[in-house]
């Protein structure tokens, strides 16, 4: 009973270490990005899917080490009845247990887009948080590359759709299997110096030509200062691989054109030379030319990991940086196609080609390019004059909800009416309606209209202020249509 | 290395217990049912709050026993830089965390809804799942009942914008200060008295007015034939529970009156009658005819829990169950005041009121209505006769899309056609395309309309096969409009 006594300290009321919330209209902007994009994977004849937010640590592909937890990098606790369980960190690994779950049922090919929070138990950092949305749309048993080619035109038009006009970005694709075949042709002495050409490529996008011709070779002095050692390859064999990544020409068929040339004798570069000419035919068939969506050999992130075609979408604009220095925003979403998908579960083999969008970053650029333009209004607010009249408010609030028009009664305290202004601007109301007994009993009510009021206060002079004001009587019978006046910017 | 070689079994593809997984149209539809009910939230001035879904245990609220894990019933686990984590269970508990840390820049009162999954460690069942979604809109700092009168009229709303239409329904209206009240009079004992008649409370809705005047007096022998004891109170004692319960009248009037009776010279009660009748006479003003929402003393759930006015949608309608019986749909949503939500936190108490919609069971009551008739057609499809007219085939899509239509080709193995139109078919398609290099040359295409065409293998006699084809040629130039005919239904 003593113990009852003693009163437990108050809770912080805190989130956990590297997670936020959202509010109002950052809900309402990332939704209205969603929405628009899932319009588009649905026009494509995708299908959404929603999978469960906890997954086996099995179905993951994270294995149980000595220790006590699985890898770090997710979140994961252990279940009496389930094992050892994680918060997804992705919507691919998903995907493949969902496939290998419900193969049978689901059609062949299966087009499914997916969009929702993922976790990661990485150290959080400043705009870097441990839950956030990606939202992907994969093809699964399509072996040709037209479903490689159906996710570039998807990508560049939801682009379009969401808001960054042609010419702000571009899809740039390249092919896993073109540089497999200049890794071939380069005659390379075992398994560990092609491991260390493939780091090095990784590295083109941050040390250019001159860098990875130089790690390529006998090594580096780093902007550090510190000397990186090179793989070791003679100029010749190091040739190949500078003529892959900087093949791109002045059209499609000077590229095309290039590529071959690097891959000499190779058969899977020239199947892959193959792909990427196909993609491009498909593509221009559908009027998707290269202001759009063009074959880049220089595109090298995620060559590591798939399989055939790798494709990035860049926003090709300026922004300006954290010190104020122009900069392009750059990539915006990834993807390619990777075969192995589903094999760990089933050993089947299935083809598979996906990608995803950095949902938080496409946000961004659309703010920093001013096309969010999100409706951030808030309700007109019905003040309250005489606490004894609310059912009259009520009333209003009633009918201008009736007509669509997004609208409270103050609910806080109402003795102060300057708080009801203040709240009112708080929440970016365009309208607040007044009636005191007086007004009642005349059948009129008050009328401010607050988006004027405000920029006379900044702007207006006397005569201005006179000849326009921003609050006015009507007759309560007016109310709907004068309110409506204001927020269609009527009101002049 | 030997380790290497031996291979890991393969992981079963399996969501964890009690989780799964959802599909197209199910996505599709809740998601339609989301956006109506976040439209009227929206409406009635509330801003949409996502919050993270891990939190500390310490601010849900949960406490850490001297065992290894917090409290069953969350899925709970440990981090080195945040201690105790949790997946939230519900979408109060992260409110009041989000108020108590954010409220300095939150507008007085606040308006909130939330939309989004829940989790929930319990075991298991038939229709159980341990994440589900939660859908919620809460006014925080308002102390009048205005605010309550407000969640009921939005319910009443909501429920009608989804699709239940005015007489499938009805929100009840209850208070617990009356309830309060009714216990003053009845001069219990001590505090256990009283806790067991509150816990006998809730069981009207299972035993009805006999069952709790038994549990009230000596007790009861239920329906397993075991005997219950009772609390032991009089007849006298017991009378004004039985009152409040059963005091709904024919109109408001008379159910307020019944009220009055049952309370005595309470001053709570008293408090508690004037409430709901400030609520009636609120909700009057706005239209809220008892036809939509009523006072109701016999709505129980949550008393307990709540500190003013409780309230209930119930659906009205019956439906089969399980075993083919016909009854009631029941609640969908429940809510009501509760004054203490933020206090752990900052101790100050702050006045909240709300409501939560069961999103599950609401849609399910939808599709048992008939009345979700989400659009489950699938794209069209158009096949590939002929591969290496793939170009060809990916010009018809990208028509059919630019004019707004949901369209595919096939990308699965062409080589059996019959496979391609039973993907259709599992792809609920409406139409089939299709153009072999013979068509090519004469510049048509053949359109199959696979609704009729279904329509008609089940239905049609050969006559009639004959004069209402579902297979015909057309101009290639036509394709979008013929397309567009059959979708429209003008294929007569």
């Amino acid at each position: 009973m003593a113990a009852k006594q003693k009163k437990a300290p108050r809770p912080k009321a805190e989130t956990p270490k590297g997670f936020r919330d959202y509010f109002g209209a950052d809900v309402a902007e990332r939704k209205a990005m969603l929405d628009k994009i899932a319009g588009v994977y649905h026009l494509y004849g995708f299908e959404a899917l929603e999978s469960s937010a906890v997954e086996t640590v099995e179905a993951l592909g994270k294995f149980l080490p000595d220790v006590d937890r699985p890898n770090e990098g997710v979140f994961a606790w252990q279940e009496e009845d389930s094992g050892w369980v994680a918060l997804r960190y992705d919507l691919t690994a998903p995907l493949a247990r969902v496939y290998a779950q419900h193969r049978n049922d689901l059609p062949t090919p299966y087009r499914r887009y997916a969009m929702g929070p993922v976790w990661r138990n990485e150290k959080p950092g400043p705009g870097r948080f441990r839950q956030f949305y990606q939202c992907d749309a994969d093809t699964v048993g399509a072996p040709t590359v037209a479903a490689d080619a159906e996710i570039c035109a998807m990508l560049s038009d939801v682009l379009e759709v969401v808001g960054i006009p042609r010419g702000d970005y571009q899809v740039r694709v390249n092919n896993r299997k073109v540089l497999n075949g200049v890794l071939e042709t380069m005659g390379l002495a075992d398994d560990a110096q092609r491991d260390a050409v493939l780091r090095t490529i990784d590295k083109f996008d941050k040390v250019g030509e001159a860098g990875v011709r130089e790690l390529l070779g006998k090594g580096r002095l780093d902007a550090s200062g510190a000397y990186i050692d090179g793989v070791g390859l003679s100029d010749g064999q190091a040739a190949p691989v500078l003529a892959f990544l900087t093949s791109k020409g002045a059209d499609a068929t000077k590229t095309l054109q290039n590529l071959r040339d690097a891959i000499g004798a190779s058969q899977i570069g020239a199947e892959g030379v193959g792909e990427l000419e196909t993609m491009a035919e498909l593509l221009g068939a559908q009027g998707y030319g290269s202001d759009r969506i063009e074959i880049d050999p220089s595109v090298v992130r995620g060559l590591g990991y798939y399989t055939g075609p790798v494709f990035e979408a860049e926003l090709t604009f300026e922004i300006l940086d954290e010190k104020g220095r122009p900069r392009q925003f750059g990539s915006v979403s990834g993807g390619g196609r990777y075969d192995d998908l589903v094999k760990r579960f089933t050993g089947q083999e299935v083809p598979a080609t996906g990608v995803s969008i950095g949902v938080d970053r496409l946000l961004a650029a659309l703010r920093a390019k001013g096309r969010m333009g999100g409706d951030t209004t808030g309700p007109v607010i019905v003040t309250v004059m005489d606490r004894d009249r609310m059912g009259a408010y009520q009333e209003m609030v009633a009918e201008l909800r009736n007509a669509g028009i997004r609208a409270e009664v103050y609910l806080g305290n109402p003795k102060n009416f300057g708080n009801q202004l203040k709240y009112a601007d708080k929440r970016n109301s365009p309208v607040a309606v007044i009636q005191g007994s007086d007004e009642a009993d005349r059948g009129v009510v008050q009328i401010k209209d607050l988006i004027l009021g405000a920029k006379i206060a900044q702007e207006a002079s006397l005569e201005e202020w006179k000849s326009q004001p921003a609050q006015f009587e009507i007759q309560r019978s007016d109310l709907v249509a004068e309110v409506r006046k204001i927020l269609g910017g009527g009101n002049a």
